[in-house]
């Protein structure tokens, strides 16, 4: 395929969805939300002028517009690229996009910068793959060892992985054979998903009650709660949710970062006769020692502890994953710098036994994390001797039907985008576009 | 003093300052920069309208309009605030500012939005401090224990340090009598500094030899530059200031996050029989355990780890304290919640027995640390039984003289603001305004 073409005018867009009216999103720290993105096109000088590289990253509202402005100050520094330059070293790019010698100082390796440079970076692997007219998940599946290193962002991660142990991990452990397997496992029968849009804070018991007997009649059979603002509230709303699932059901619980460290530990003791899956971001996104802390006391009671959905960057995620502080690792699409700082932080993963189950909801998470969870499962991750199959990825699907190529996902399974349907998967609809941006500057 | 006025205007300013013409600021990481800063000025309903509230954070340059159009949209939570209301819980209205249920996604506890709530937050100590009519440095010293932790924001620091921990701490040690022999002591003797003047990476050898050889016959004592790209450039440039300043001058070396972590190491290993009094930001500022690492290597070298002016909040600083990753701890006056973040991180320094050794330079920055140097002295840090005076604050003054109250620096000696110089001194001349803004809004 021709990667010969030059970047001749980016477009981004802030777009905003009134989510907050139905209470969808509301969690203990977050309340009412108005789920948003700051979406990126890329244009090119190709002949067909129906190619764009689309990319957005995830916002919950107000401040949307600070993202977009972000991005807009970074759009000098691919105009005019060529994007087989970009292909060629795009590690390398996606760090030094990130680390312009002025703009870095707005970081390092982390808020707003971040999720800009991930927005653009999306944008270009979109395109890349729309080129190559394959799904990413694929286009990554297909990659040789070597170029897949070549794509991740390795600095400051030597110390517990550098790319020739990561690279000696890829190539050592997989058979061409077994690779085949596994995406034709992947194609055939999708990867499982657990469901979030039956728990959030704001819902009534009922309507709680009334989703989920309507997802188990659809053959979900695990389920993810918000916690954290009302410790006898909580305990009723687990015990009538493992009622109504039963013992075979996974139930797991989510404070997005509410708690300090004992109180994460006792809270999730009192919740634990429901026999719980995960606590999912226990306290602060930063605390590696508060984790490992956590950690060592809920899994005495048989509760993971899970995290990453705002980790920052990878050198966190290094951190998390050498001091034992995580059992489940939560990547995100739009968080770091999109699939160039996920590769060693699933290689990472990897190395450490920690089992990445990628975080989805808001808007377009869905749509990218099966790309990632079907990558990771057919190059990256151990097999689960138990299953051989993909670990779960949430699902919180409200918006999927403004994407040009809608979620696939019924009954907690994600049928991952066919050979055919070429990209991220994340082009919205034109008129979704129209109806819900608040602006556009190219 | 009267708090009870209103916030009726808000004004932001996008200031830069060409410095990068001059090679000022350059380093390993950043290169050339242009020392910028978001400029805010709060008004009030208050019959003296010549009181204004003035706060400002550093940038490099580019993407200063980013943290701009941040304040802009943060500027609503504090039209028609109440500055009594504000003072009263402040430590409490920082966080909220910071967490927006909906702004905090930008974050969390980082980066752009860190940086725009902290002029914001800077502003209106400023504020305060005027309507006090006395400079920051004595608000603070004057302030009973209780009042201090209520500015405080101790939100996840539990595990290592609760509100009444740091009471006690505050309370406990020091007699009225001890606060009083230490304001004296900084009022007639000055706040100790070493000069990063003198040793930027653009600078040649012969130029960084007449800056040190005057800095020295002016008194100065204690140096520090900038290392990291090329090993023996940086062998040749640190035996070269040891020559200079003789076996009884301090010289300390920064690469600017640079290095790997065991890069780091072998690095300094090198550099060490030029005794290296310590090694700044080795490696990436979130990577606790990997500046354990180096510290517990170099502190064989007899060479100390200082880290700080980057790090992203006070969760992070509590890790590095907690884990013995730091000698030195280099807090800086516009990354982090402005004073109300400041207050637990120089507890937990104190916790610990880490010397606070502020970061200066930049836009402002000097301006600020003084007071925070004064004021950790006099009611925090603990004694130095070898000196009994404050630690080394950093001084690199190119732009001082653009605000109305210039440091009073010579000799590696800061004077601290007279009792009558009301504020943060962070108040710039309405000329440079004129000449430097590029943008403003309100």
């Amino acid at each position: 395929m021709n990667l010969d073409v030059k970047i001749v005018k980016v477009r981004s867009w802030d777009v905003r969805f009134p989510t907050s009216k139905n209470a969808h999103g509301s969690d203990a720290v977050h309340g009412l939300v108005d789920y948003s993105c700051v979406y990126v096109q890329i244009f090119t000088d190709a002949p067909d002028d129906s190619l764009i590289g689309c990319g957005l990253t995830f916002t919950i509202g107000r401040g949307n517009e600070v993202v977009k402005k972000c991005v807009d100050s970074l759009k000098s520094r691919i105009m005019g690229v060529n994007l087989s330059e970009v292909v060629r070293e795009f590690g390398q790019f996606a760090h030094s996009l990130a680390n312009d010698n002025q703009m870095r100082w707005l970081g390092p390796d982390g808020g707003v910068l971040s999720l800009a440079c991930c927005a653009i970076l999306n944008a270009i692997w979109d395109l890349w793959a729309k080129i190559e007219q394959k799904p990413i998940w694929r286009l990554l599946c297909d990659m040789n060892s070597k170029d897949l290193i070549n794509c991740g962002i390795w600095k400051h991660l030597a110390d517990e992985l550098s790319p020739q142990e990561a690279l000696d991990m890829l190539t050592s452990v997989e058979s061409a054979d077994d690779i085949k397997r596994r995406i034709d496992h992947v194609t055939n029968h999708g990867v499982a998903a657990y469901t979030t849009a039956c728990g959030w804070l704001g819902y009534t018991d009922d309507y709680m009650k009334d989703k989920i007997q309507n997802f188990m009649s659809e053959g979900w059979t695990a389920f993810k709660i918000k916690v954290g603002v009302n410790l006898q509230d909580d305990i009723r709303r687990c015990k009538m949710v493992r009622e109504l699932i039963g013992s075979g059901g996974k139930l797991m619980v989510d404070c997005n970062q509410k708690w300090e460290v004992d109180e994460a530990v006792k809270w999730v003791r009192e919740l634990s006769p429901s026999d719980i899956y995960w606590i999912e971001e226990p306290t602060h996104p930063d605390d590696i020692i508060g984790h490992q802390k956590i950690k060592s006391e809920v899994n005495k009671l048989g509760v993971r502890v899970a995290t990453g959905e705002v980790c920052k960057n990878r050198v966190l995620f290094k951190q998390m994953c050498s001091q034992g502080a995580l059992d489940i690792c939560q990547i995100d699409c739009a968080r770091v710098l999109s699939i160039n700082e996920l590769i060693p932080i699933l290689l990472l993963c990897r190395k450490y036994n920690i089992t990445v189950c990628p975080h989805g909801g808001g808007v377009g998470l869905c749509e990218m994390i099966q790309h990632l969870a079907a990558f990771n499962y057919v190059r990256i991750a151990p097999l689960d001797p138990n299953s051989d199959s993909p670990p779960l990825v949430e699902h919180a699907d409200h918006l999927s039907h403004h994407f040009e190529h809608p979620l696939n996902c019924f009954g907690g399974v994600y049928n991952v985008p066919e050979s055919k349907t070429a990209g991220y998967t994340t082009t919205l609809k034109t008129e979704s576009l129209a109806k819900y941006a608040v602006s556009m500057s190219e």
